[in-house]
C-alpha cells in the first residue's frame, strides 16, 4: 500500500483581494505562510516522510511546499517542478475582481465559467500583457501549449500526463510523494483517482493548506482518503473556498 | 565563455553565537535572510539568468538559495541538492563556542584547526548525538563516507566529484549555474578553479551573501572573477569573516 499527500497552497494575495488568479504568479499572504507551516507541523507530528516532492511553477505553491518541508526538517528533499500542476488558466478573467466581474457579466455567466466542467472563460489575447507566452518558465513549451484560457476539462487533460509519466511511476517505484499544487490541479488528480463524474467534480472543494492523504493499492487505486488534523476544520475551510467570489 | 555564480549562505544563528557549525543544520538569522534577498536583487538588477541551481543539504544554504531565487522571480528553477557542497565537517568542535574552545585548547591549537589545510579537529564519536550518521539525508551514503571530522583538504576531496561529474558538465552543456553553498565548500571550488596553493587557500575568505562571479573559458578555466555590487563592501565582509572567532 502506498500513501500520497496533496496540499493546496495557502491563502494568496489575490484570494484575499477576491481576484481571478489562474496562472498569475501571486504571493502567499502571512496567513498563507502560516497555513503552509501548519501543514508541515501536522505531517511531522503524524510521522510522515517523503522521498520526492512535486509542485507547480507558481510561487504560491512552491513557497507552500518550502514552508511545509522546512517544518518537517526536509528542505533538502528533491523537488520536481511541473507547469502541468499549475492552477487552471483563467483566461481573460485573470486579474479581474470576482465581484466586479459578476456585476459586469452577471452572476449566472460567472457561475458557468467557475463551475461548468467544459465552458472556458473568454480567451486571453496572446498579445495581452497578462499572457504567459513570453514567460521564461514556459520557454520550452510550444507556444500553442501555453493556454490562453482553460475549462476544468482542459486542466484535467494537461495534468494527467505528469501523473501518468512521472508521479504514478515514482509512487510505484516506492517513492513517498507529496504534491503542493492548486485548487483545480488537485481537483484534476482527485477526479482521476476517485473516478468522479464531470458534473460532480466542480462541487469538490479543496481547502488551503490542509494535507489530503490518499492510501493507494498496488495499482494506485484509492483504498481511502482523508484530511489530516481536525476533520471539521477541513470541512469549514472547504466550504469557505466554495463561497469565494460570492461576497459582494 | 561561461558564467558561474557562487553565493555563500547569509549569516546563520551560530555565526551570531560564535559557535563551530560544520554540518549542524542551523537557520539563517533575519540578517542572513536579508543578505540572501539582497543577493537576488543584485543578480536581477544585473540581468543574470540561470538554468539550474546547486546547493547543499543544509538549510542555511538552501534558504539562501530560495530567497535569492525568489527575488529574481525564479523560484521554479530546478535545484540539485548535494551533500558534497556541505560546509566542512567540524568534528568534535561542532556546537562549541569558538571563544570557549580557544580558552580550553589555547588560541594556537584552535588556529591550527581553523587555518591549517590538512590538520582536522578531533573526531566526533560516531555515537555522539551530534553525529549525522543516522540523519536520513545521508541514508544513501556508506556510513564511512559520512565524515566524523574534516580538514580543508578532506573537504576539497569530497567537493570536487560534484564539480567534475555534475556541475562542470552542466556548464559545458550551456546551462547557466548558480551555487549556494558554504565558506569551505566554496573555498574548495575557488582553490580548484584558481589553482590556489594549499597554504594560501586558508587565507581566502568568502563573504556571506555576495554573489561571486566567475567568467570561464571553453575548458572552464577562469578568465576573471569578481564580486557583484560594491567591491569595498565585499572586502569588508570578507575581512569580517576572517575575524570570526577572534572576539572574546
Amino acid at each position: 500500500m502506498y500513501k500520497l499527500v496533496l496540499i493546496r497552497h495557502g491563502e494568496s494575495t489575490w484570494n484575499l483581494e477576491n481576484r481571478f488568479t489562474g496562472w498569475t504568479d501571486v504571493e502567499l499572504t502571512p496567513t498563507g505562510v502560516e497555513q503552509a507551516k501548519e501543514a508541515g507541523r501536522l505531517l511531522k507530528a503524524e510521522g510522515y516522510e517523503f522521498d520526492v516532492a512535486y509542485t507547480s511553477v507558481l510561487k504560491r505553491a512552491i513557497w507552500t511546499l518550502w514552508h511545509t518541508l522546512d517544518q518537517m526538517d526536509r528542505t533538502w528533499l528533491p523537488v520536481v517542478h511541473s507547469w502541468r500542476l499549475n492552477e487552471r488558466h483563467y483566461g481573460g478573467l485573470q486579474g479581474l475582481n470576482k465581484a466586479e466581474t459578476a456585476k459586469k457579466y452577471g452572476d449566472e455567466q460567472v457561475l458557468v465559467w467557475r463551475r461548468s466542467y467544459d465552458t472556458p472563460p473568454p480567451e486571453l489575447d496572446a498579445n495581452d500583457e497578462r499572457s504567459e507566452r513570453s514567460d521564461p518558465r514556459y520557454a520550452k513549451l510550444k507556444p500553442e501549449d501555453v493556454p490562453l484560457t482553460e475549462c476544468l476539462k482542459d486542466t484535467v487533460a494537461r495534468v494527467l500526463p505528469v501523473w501518468n509519466e512521472s508521479i504514478g511511476p515514482a509512487i510505484k517505484a516506492g517513492k513517498r510523494v507529496v504534491i503542493a499544487a492548486h485548487g483545480n490541479s488537485i481537483r484534476a488528480l482527485v477526479k482521476y483517482l476517485d473516478n468522479i463524474a464531470d458534473d460532480a467534480i466542480v462541487g469538490v472543494n479543496i481547502p488551503n493548506g490542509i494535507p489530503l492523504v490518499y492510501e493507494l493499492d498496488a495499482n494506485l487505486k484509492p483504498i481511502k482518503s482523508y484530511y489530516l488534523g481536525d476533520e471539521e476544520a477541513a470541512k469549514a475551510a472547504a466550504a469557505a473556498v466554495a463561497n469565494q467570489g460570492k461576497k459582494g
